[in-house]
């Protein structure tokens, strides 16, 4: 099992408020029931006010390294960060489990 | 439930084997054990070769915020975590879950 850990980070002037930013949250809700590489998923808004903090975050588990490139490639994700990509920054980190 | 995710990015420079770096990483594998705040714990090394990629993660659970800062001001965590500001930076995100 691989644990796909993402935190992101939204632009400058950002708000989470914007409509895009929202609907781009609603597109990572919705991952999760529609990736069948998807073992487990998780998502929300950082609740924390610290400087070190990120905005969102993905906590998702997939089989092995296979299933995690077929869920990177897969069009639904795409979409998704490519809604992101228009106002946010993210980094990962992969674990074995 | 709140779940609090951290990646670490080691210093420019700064590599997995270095000594001080396994005596960090063992003293993060080892707070699990020891924080009774502490409902869920796991954390590893980044396995993924991607620019966007972290180098260390930890997924852990606390069953609210005041749980989530007596974690962060217990010795054992400030202790594992002194030893990581000397050799990498990181970011953090809660999640309500």
């Amino acid at each position: 099992m691989i644990r796909h850990l993402v935190l992101f980070k939204l632009n400058e002037g950002v708000s989470r408020d914007e409509a895009r930013v929202q609907a781009g949250a609603k597109a990572f809700e919705e991952l999760g029931g529609v990736i069948p590489e998807l073992d487990f998923w998780q998502c929300g808004w950082n609740i924390t006010e610290r400087d070190i903090a990120y905005d969102f975050a993905i906590v998702s588990d997939v089989a092995d390294g296979d299933a995690l490139q077929r869920y990177i490639a897969h069009p639904d994700h795409q979409a998704a960060a490519a809604q992101w990509r228009e106002f946010a920054t993210w980094v990962i980190a992969d674990l074995e489990s």
